[in-house]
Parts: C-alpha cells; sequence; structure tokens
C-alpha cells in the first residue's frame, strides 16, 4: 500500500491557512502520513471566482477576528491580528517551491516536503504571529539564514520564470481539482475546505 | 442567577440552520440552558448585506453539498438534498411566531418556546428530510394537525400585520446585534456563528 499523503494547499494571507499549517502536521504524524505543501495563490483563483475578501461585510469581518481569537485561544497558537491585511503573498509563496527545489539541488538528508514545511512555517509565524510585513523580501531572507539555506540560490530560484510558471501551474491544478479557497485538504480525491474539516481529513486517514 | 439561554437565530432556508435545530437542544439540555427560537429572515437580511447564495462559485456549491451528506453521515441525521432550493420561508418563519402567541393564548402547560422548538424542526425535517415543498400552507396545516395546535387560530394569526411587523422586528434587531447570516447563537453578547460553532456554545453555556 502506498504511503497516505495529504496535498495541502494554502496562502500565507488566508488566517486559517495559519492554524492548518501547525495542525495538519500533528495530524498527519499520528496516521503515518505526509503533507505536501502546495502553495496557492488565492489572488489568482479568486480574480476567476469572483471572490473578494475587501467585499465582505462589516458585521462579518468583525466577527471574523473575534473568531480566530477564540480559536487561536482553544488551540494555543499565538496567533494576532496583523496590522497589514491583506497582504502581498506571490514572492512567498515562490519561495516555498524554491525551497523545494533547492533541497533537491543540494540532495541534502532532509526532504524536499519537509524543509518546504519549515519554510512555510516561518512565513505564517512572522505573519501571524510576529506582525511582519512578509511582502519585504527581508523576511524571506531572515527565515533563509535562520533554516541555513543558501539565500542566494533561493532568490534566484525565487525570479525564475520557471518557478513563477510552476506557482501558476500549482493554482491551475487546483483549480481543475475543485480548489476554491484555502486551506484545502485532498486526501486523494476527497476534498476538504477548511482548518474546520482537520477533523473529517483525519477520519479520512484513518480509513 | 438567572436561567441561561442560547438565542437561537435560524430561517428554514439554511442547511446548517437545520442540523443546528437538531444539535443544539441536546447541548442546551445538558447544560441547563433554554433554546429561544428566533426565526430570522435571512433574505431580508441579505439584501441588506448583498450577499446572494446563487452567486456562489459552481465548484464552492459542489463542494458544500458534499460537506453537508458528510456532515450528515457523521451526526446520523436524516439529511437529504431537497429538489427545491433555495425555497421562500416568510410564511414558515410567521408560523413560528404565531405559535408562540397560539401557544400563550391557550395557556397550555407547554411552554411557548418548547412550541415552537416542536414546530420548526417539523418543519426543518418536512424541508430537509422529506424533500416537501414548504412554501406550500398544506405543509404547515399537517404538522400544526400533527402537533394538535388549533389550525384555524394559527393561520389567522400568520396572516396577521401584528406577527409580520414581529418577523421584522426579530430580524432587525439580530442586525443590531451583529448577526449576518445563520445559524448564529447568542449567550449573553458572545455571538457564533454557524454548526461548526456548537461546540463554543458549548463551552461558553460551561462555564
Amino acid at each position: 500500500m502506498a504511503a497516505k499523503e495529504v496535498d495541502f494547499y494554502f496562502d500565507f494571507s488566508s488566517t486559517n491557512s495559519y492554524f492548518a499549517a501547525f495542525l495538519l502536521p500533528a495530524i498527519c504524524g499520528r496516521n503515518g502520513a505526509r503533507v505536501n505543501w502546495l502553495p496557492l495563490h488565492l489572488a489568482a483563483l479568486f480574480r476567476g471566482t469572483g471572490f473578494d475578501v475587501m467585499a465582505m461585510h462589516p458585521a462579518k469581518a468583525r466577527y471574523l477576528w473575534e473568531d480566530h481569537r477564540r480559536y487561536a485561544e482553544l488551540t494555543g497558537l499565538p496567533f494576532r491580528r496583523p496590522s497589514r491585511f491583506p497582504i502581498k503573498t506571490s514572492a512567498c509563496l515562490r519561495a516555498v517551491l524554491a525551497v523545494k527545489q533547492l533541497s533537491e539541488e543540494q540532495s541534502r538528508s532532509t526532504d524536499a516536503e519537509l524543509s518546504a514545511g519549515a519554510f512555510s512555517q516561518g512565513i505564517f509565524r512572522a505573519y501571524w504571529e510576529h506582525d511582519e510585513d512578509i511582502s519585504d523580501r527581508a523576511v524571506i531572507a531572515a527565515l533563509a539564514s535562520e533554516l541555513r539555506m543558501d539565500q542566494k540560490r533561493l532568490f534566484e530560484l525565487m525570479e525564475d520564470d520557471q518557478i513563477r510558471a510552476e506557482l501558476r501551474a500549482v493554482t491551475e491544478r487546483a483549480i481543475q481539482r475543485g480548489v476554491f479557497g484555502a486551506p484545502t485538504f485532498l486526501v486523494g480525491d476527497e476534498m476538504f475546505w477548511g482548518k474546520d474539516r482537520l477533523d473529517f481529513v483525519e477520519r479520512s486517514l484513518r480509513r
């Protein structure tokens, strides 16, 4: 039997993706499954679906921030409402793909997906815990250095046309699979949307 | 200490309100709290917020029906996707308010809220389990008869200007309290939106 896998589509601008990025690995860990970290360009996806986060009714937006605060309290994750919202994330999303390629180029003992996971969690923390401006390359540089990555090569890859095309391809493929928002989890063809469905993801992995 | 209460805003056209209508009473029961059944005219509320359920992206609509099916499987509720969706619910919503008044007029031993709850669950079942056309008064009449209510007086009240004004007032008051969708639960000033927050409602009742 092939190893179990969860395709995890996320964007750094999505609050619920932040929560999922820290809760999903534990769920996968205890069920012998691996996480495929798949950066999704939500801004591009929403251009197609017509969704506009800024068009949200103020009463709903107010409620959702309070809901996130309660969820952080429940999970113990040190979530903090960022002062910049929404934020451009395309550079960070390309960086995730660049980290995977860098990891393969360096034939490190660390798996490309594990590197992508550590990097992605670092960006999520910077934005949703430390209120950093993740559209600023300095944040990516600092994280790369912390994770002992080759910064120069990482930035080269990030700006490479091939990685730009790959981000478009990952997003396109997600749309073809029925993805309409983030976080989305796919276990085989079973799709689950939102952090509130992590229990369904776990039930699916247990079967 | 005053008895604990949950203000439950619902509309019969809301799938998640269906689930909440059967799950909330058990939660309240085991926490010594009462449910206030508050019919919310979602169509009127959405005219104010600009939300349009029919404008939903097809990929999202498809996913949500599958998600409801899974949730029904999990909870054991005999949910079935209705052939008419969405549906006009204003008559049923007024009927809930009429049932409360009827219960008071008759000074029955049953509490007005309990009567409203039994009636509301009956309408939810008719639509979300038996695929009945709840915009048809015959469904209301059959349920009233099943619950041994004075049908003639119920229909009189339903069409009364006072009950019409009351439905508008309940909806207006909800909007003033920050309600933007259904189901919404208020425990004092704490607001929770969606069946996925019933666990938060229970935690709030336990405090």
